[in-house]
């Protein structure tokens, strides 16, 4: 027989996933709680709703149509957030600019967006400048001027506030197929060129509801419409890992920080109350380091984007801090699974189970399943409602990417029995030597726990006989200078116990004053390869010694 | 511009929201948690997982496909969690069975509906016995026979364990369109034949994630990962208020209760640590007369169906149990609103605040929306994605629900500027006197807190002059006999303070011994309006007194 479906009525009314939708419980149940701006703006959400209206009116009036494409470059504050909204509620396009790029990155990425109008704080305004010459599909530039009472260049429609304050706000936003394009932005590839990435008002809606109910129900997390939200991740960077859609829709109060600056970052926190963020293990050290002897009780913290060390995650403990890992990446929305509590917190720190509605397999290049036993090691690919669909404009990497069927994340990961997942290396880092694939993070896990070194980057560099070869390429501990053998000691010591391969002992090492990083601050192994390839950095013994 | 949609490639894959999806994250990482049933039944979700596919390999044996509709009549248990998976998850539709409906809106129902397999607890054998000559859709007819050895009935294709035991499993189940029908019911409407209710794979999915989120979040509800499930609304009432997808979704223990006998399910508690469940006011009364001096803590309920009287929930408290109240019905899957802990837990008890992808009115007769002054009140109309798009087979009734493109509760509710819903009563129960709409329950409220009164409902009877007049039908406490002049001291009281209108002073009051009830167990206010109005009870003065 074929599937029944429901007999509707004229009228039944069926709402879809768009992300107007995310409104409708808080719209009422949250009016009277705030959204701050730094020190500037003190919002509630009653206004929230008054200025989403405004700015959709202002960008109509500006020809924003459906379809449109409205590209935001701005530090994390109450307009982006208002941007995150009425962009995609009018049925145009966000895109969320990384004015981390390169100048001719961003440029290629306004290009390939076909970006029409640009919201660009002031500090980003000489950048602008610069392209906006050969950026013709850009008709209208709006300057956000931030409290500054300058006015804005005469090339800009108007100032934000000001276009605000004047617009005849939109009082109705209509619905419209829940299939259509929300946001797009760009990955900071290391190679080539920036590539896209882009989300559909339905994925959106989905990703905010699982990991809403992800993170309400996990021990570590309990995440409460009680929290008070600071992101920590840039806004620009995978929709602020989608919680700013998961705050509106609670309800929760929202603390937006502005250009990361940790003095005003933890007096907000003081000020406003701040339990919950997220970001990245450079921003939680940051923060870490300005806070002292302050004491961050209270403060739970989702970190991703990568590892975090045994010594950072025991600095966070021991002041107060609350971690919890937390799993994904630009091309799946982006969160995919978080720690459980009660996880050993390190190898938490790395791991995670997958949230509702996501299946997650580890395969080998024949996407043959490899065993779940914690040891195994193949690529990590998923499936989940809210994965790009492609890279648009580049079918042989969107091919790559949904290769079978999956979604290939080009992360090495090792899964247990229960589904979690520890990410051991990416792919292109994973060093291969003697016929084994070995994790170039297992091995800078051993050598960063060393008083002797502030950082460290394990990459392989070819060889010969063994195809490739391990090298520590160390930034030292203030006033230390590590050394060789010291190294391959704590190594040797790891391996005698049987906790990594006799393969994993480094032939050589490279001490450099600081670790190259990507636009949105990942160390750059690929540029270290290269720095280290050309001579730029001696290493002892020499590179040509290793190799031979 | 026409809205702008993502390009995919070939192999983009974009799983549907359909309900074997709830499975994929706790497949794995759940799979050594446990589902009780009763003392008869411990499996894992392993166990789980390889019973779904031997039901459906059994069903599929049996003739059952995409489109079959299955019944079940079973008390609460794993064999119906199993049915209400592995049924939705071929494609087929699930029919949950009112065992408490009369056997005749038994009949109409299964018929209508076009049940073709019927799934029976040995209990209820001899009631489909009696229907099945004139059901001719229905082919087959398995037996639960609960650990009953004796062989089922011969007109039974067999034993539930046995044909499990003998399946070839389904090891895969495809998807398939996720606006699919997965289940339906029939309400158990006090007048005419039942009326069916019905919903989608899509509508199910979107109601387990609001749901898990909103619960998950709440500070009074806290649901969490490591809670202990054990449903106390049966499972033929509104998917057990969906609470058995939301257990599955996110891995939780879960104990089934069978048939619910307050000793067994009160020993249970204590032997499995249960920490969650839900019920109607009825059902907690009885867990609380029989915990007598035993202590509930820990032990958290989502109450609705009915108010809380301020008794049962101080009650309740002193006994350590927490209560949450729920809003929903069968029309709406049933979740629309929950109570925000820190409300009163009285008022807490009739309110909520809407959960996620809820909007909620109250309207007057033109759909005009009422003041959100707590004080109007107004029929409660809501739209959300998983309402039933129709009652299937009646399209006047089905009109009048969606009647201006909202969905019609016919319950009548106040609201708070911030959202909250409270219900003041069901639209035919609303007493109409003097020109205005006078709430039953609040007089129910006042009368119910005296000391000798168990029991009471205020119904409004004719009345020449003023329309309608409200009266008392009281269950005396033991012993006790309230007399008209003391109740109306009571009201009286609350009218001098302003609490309710001097409308609502009773004229007459009616003893009785019990309160007929419907076959979900609420008081049946039709029926004792048709018991009072007959003479069934006397009345105090007499009726015919009052009416004239």
């Amino acid at each position: 027989m074929p599937l029944r479906f429901p007999p509707r009525t004229a009228e039944t009314h069926t709402p879809p996933l768009t992300i107007r939708h995310l409104l409708d419980s808080s719209r009422l149940s949250a009016a009277q709680e705030e959204i701050v701006y730094r020190d500037q703006q003190r919002l509630t959400y009653a206004d929230l709703h008054r200025r989403i209206g405004q700015l959709a009116g202002a960008l109509s009036a500006l020809g924003v149509t459906q379809g449109s494409c409205v590209a935001v470059l701005d530090w994390d504050s109450h307009r982006y957030l208002e941007a995150y909204l009425a962009v995609p509620m009018m049925g145009a396009v966000l895109q969320t600019a990384n004015f981390r790029h390169a100048p001719e990155q961003l440029h290629y990425a306004l290009d390939h967006a076909g970006a029409q109008v640009l919201l660009v704080h002031r500090d980003f305004l000489p950048l602008v400048d610069a392209l906006r010459a050969t950026l013709p599909g850009v008709h209208t530039i709006i300057a956000l001027m931030d409290g500054d009472d300058t006015p804005p260049p005469d090339w800009c429609a108007g100032e934000y506030e000001a276009l605000l304050a004047k617009a005849a706000p939109v009082t109705r936003f209509e619905d419209f197929d829940e299939n259509a394009l929300a946001t797009t932005f760009y990955t900071s590839g290391t190679t080539g060129l920036p590539k896209a990435v882009c989300f559909t008002h339905r994925q959106l809606v989905l990703h905010t509801l699982a990991a809403a109910a992800a993170l309400g129900v996990d021990d570590g997390v309990k995440l409460s419409r009680g929290d008070v939200y600071m992101p920590l991740t840039p806004m620009f960077h995978v929709h602020a890992w989608g919680m700013p859609y998961v705050a509106v829709m609670l309800g929760m109060k929202q603390v937006y920080p502005g250009r990361y600056e940790p003095e005003r970052i933890l007096r907000m926190r003081r000020e406003e109350g701040v339990t919950f963020s997220h970001c990245v293990p450079t921003v939680l050290q940051m923060l870490l380091d300005a806070a002292g002897e302050e004491h961050l009780d209270g403060w739970r913290f989702i970190i991703g984007g990568s590892a975090v060390t045994r010594e950072l995650a025991a600095r966070a403990r021991a002041q107060g801090a609350g971690l919890i890992a937390g799993y994904g990446m630009s091309e799946t929305g982006p969160v995919i699974a978080i720690a459980r509590a009660g996880d050993d917190l390190h190898e938490a720190i790395r791991s995670g189970t997958p949230i509702p509605l996501v299946s997650a397999r580890i395969v080998d290049d024949a996407m043959q399943d490899l065993p779940m036993d914690d040891a195994a090691c193949g690529e990590l690919v998923l499936r989940a409602p809210w994965l790009t669909p492609s890279y648009p404009g580049d079918e042989p990497a969107s091919d790559a990417l949904w290769r079978g069927g999956w979604l290939h994340t080009q992360d090495v990961a090792a899964m247990r029995g229960d589904g979690s997942i520890q990410i051991r290396d990416r792919i292109k880092d994973v060093i291969k030597t003697g016929g084994e694939w070995i994790s170039s993070l297992a091995l800078e896990d051993l050598i960063a726990a060393r008083d002797d070194v502030a950082e460290v980057a394990v990459i392989g560099i070819p060889c010969p006989k063994w195809q490739e070869r391990p090298m520590a390429v160390i930034v030292p501990a203030a006033g230390r200078q590590p050394q060789v053998a010291a190294i391959r000691a704590t190594l040797g010591e790891a391996i005698a116990a049987g906790r990594i391969s006799r393969f994993c002992q480094i032939d050589a090492l490279v001490c450099v004053p600081a670790l190259p990083r990507t636009s949105v601050g990942k160390i750059d192994k690929k540029a270290i390869r290269q720095m280290v390839l050309a001579g730029a950095a001696p290493s002892f013994p020499p590179i040509a010694k290793v190799q031979s």
